[in-house]
């Protein structure tokens, strides 16, 4: 069994994530050896819960550690008001303390609304993270953002708030659906291409072994959540250069908004990719990316089995306006300039706050066209 | 117009509390040179709305700061997961942005609720208090608590979260009913019996002029606020001394949680005189205090119009075995031990951590018996 351990280096906050095979069922002594005396509140969803439950159950119980279990609806509606107030009501029935951990076992939806009911019971509690999906191990677990949906957009309510450990157990991801490794290897792509280009080069060439599992599906979680972990000790509350990490994002979200988040046309790691792909080409097109860089991003996303342009997406045509709508309202926009990250080749991504929005529509309009 | 300003100082996240008189009538300028080019979202209650928004209003839109506006009812009941919805609901609604403000006006309630709504908008807006009671005054606003409640108990939901400026608006007091000016004078005085002898002196020879207003109550406000600063900037998480702010409060949130929190029996700052009376009492019988200082204590309190025996309660006698239920519930035991503030005598408290349950049940029989 292959294990890695990343250390995110956030001082006092500081926490390790740990990597490989068998986590889920050494969930148990690992929460007790970082919080030793917590007892927890496991918080899941009915689609992890019939698959892993038991197994985490099993370990908490062996280690000792008294459990409270709260099952919630599996998607993205769960990330509301009602579904939080629900957990946290049940967290504090079950009268634990500031000292006693929530624990998220799950994809980015159940960490993020588990993360936010760890940071508002008692105003703070302990949080631990056991992402099952590629997705949650590579991204959403890592950085310390939580949070929930508003009834006017995704993720406005929520808050920075770091876990004390995350198992992200790689043998979870052998029940995933391919769709949703692949959704989930955009953003280990996209960590090569903001700033490791050796990175992308070694994924081009290991790709395979790294969705049929083994030490290279470890090595490049880890190498991901390096990445992401050295951004976000940098960074914490996204003030600068984390902003790197939405690489293919703000294309993508309008993306996702265009198509109503329907996960049958789209889902968010698909939506990375083919915005990733608009983030090159549009480059290349400002003169500031080689095209055979953006080519090379397109083949590659391509091979693995991602979306790379607007037309891969099935159901209706989209428009250039609506999705120039759904930029401006993204919540990155401040004070109404438009942020974009774009790219001056693999790996060499940066942070462009000036972009005009009439070339980034005209880039739309001939995307859509071809 | 006399006027003050306390620093907090917290590094990055210090801010100004200004204390005097006029500041309703400034809230504008005051905002916008803390916040240059911030909107804002005003918070209040249905019975300051009608008292003081008008007012507030005005200088909001004479400095030219776009001014959405949130009236919820008055009283604790507001403190909720539902109210909390709506107040958040309305700020995204706005498409304030995080560089924009939530604005507190109002007591304790309005604080809690509207600063929790302001740390979780987007995690994290810019937030402004205006406290228009005493109790608010000196203590609610200032420490950056922040919450509600939920439905197993009082202020188990929250954030830590500072504002970027406090604006103690003294005259605010002068509508203020007297019951209510005295309730949050309990805090006043507690400030000088937890370490500041010289203080209660001068409250002792001062407290008319508190009351009526002027110089004086500036005066017992900045000291106040000045005293609750730097506990907080010592210890702003509550982990060690800040605990010494709970001087009379274990006993006191017992005694309103018998009351069932019922406002025409004990409000907070009444349970805090008794619970301050309580315990110097208990450390008189301890061995910890010298009695004549107890006896100052509860002359004071009595002179100023407070409680300090249980008996002054009104309604039906209260048993020791219900108090001691709560106290065992309260937020501040950890792992089973009874943490209590106790003291050595005016000005000279000190937190106890190994207090005996028995003695205390005890104490409260002989108490309830007098």
């Amino acid at each position: 069994m292959t294990s890695q351990t990343i250390r995110v280096e956030l001082g006092t906050r500081s926490y390790d994530i740990l990597i490989g095979e068998g986590l889920l069922a050494q969930a148990g002594e690992r929460i007790a050896a970082v919080l030793p005396g917590a007892r927890v509140a496991l918080v899941t969803d009915e689609n992890v819960a019939r698959i892993h439950l038991e197994t985490v159950s099993a370990s908490l119980e062996r280690a000792g550690i008294g459990v409270t279990t709260v099952v919630v609806p599996a998607g993205e509606a769960s990330k509301k008001f009602d579904r939080l107030q629900e957990v946290v009501e049940t967290v504090v029935g079950a009268r634990l303390e500031r000292g006693d951990a929530v624990v998220a076992l799950g994809g980015g939806v159940i960490g993020d609304l588990a993360g936010f009911a760890a940071a508002i019971v008692r105003r703070g509690m302990r949080f631990v993270q056991i992402p099952t999906t590629l997705l949650a191990q590579v991204d959403s677990s890592v950085g310390g953002k939580t949070g929930i949906n508003s009834r006017h957009g995704k993720n406005l309510v929520g808050a920075f708030y770091q876990p004390q450990l995350v198992l992200a157990a790689t043998d979870a991801l052998d029940t995933l659906p391919r769709r949703e490794f692949a959704a989930g290897y955009a953003e280990v792509a996209k960590y090569g291409l903001i700033g490791d280009a050796a990175f992308f080069a070694w994924l081009e060439a290991n790709w395979q072994d790294v969705f049929s599992g083994g030490p290279a599906r470890t090595e490049a979680i880890a190498r991901s959540c390096q990445a992401k972990a050295d951004t976000v000790a940098a960074d914490e509350r996204e003030t600068g250069e984390r902003a790197l990490l939405n690489l293919g994002h703000t294309f993508g979200h309008a993306l996702e908004a265009a198509c109503g988040y329907d996960a049958d046309r789209l889902v968010h790691g698909e939506g990375v990719a083919i915005g990733t792909a608009l983030a090159h080409r549009f480059s290349v097109e400002l003169g500031l990316c080689p095209a055979e860089d953006a080519e090379r991003v397109e083949r590659h996303l391509q091979a693995v089995g991602l979306p790379t342009r607007i037309s891969d997406i099935p159901g209706g045509p989209l428009s250039a306006d609506e999705l120039m709508t759904h930029i401006g309202q993204d919540k990155k926009v401040k004070r109404g300039r438009l942020t974009f990250i774009l790219t001056h080749g693999i790996g060499r991504s940066f942070i462009a706050d000036d972009v005009s929005p009439e070339r980034v529509r005209d880039f739309l309009q001939r995307e859509l066209s071809t």
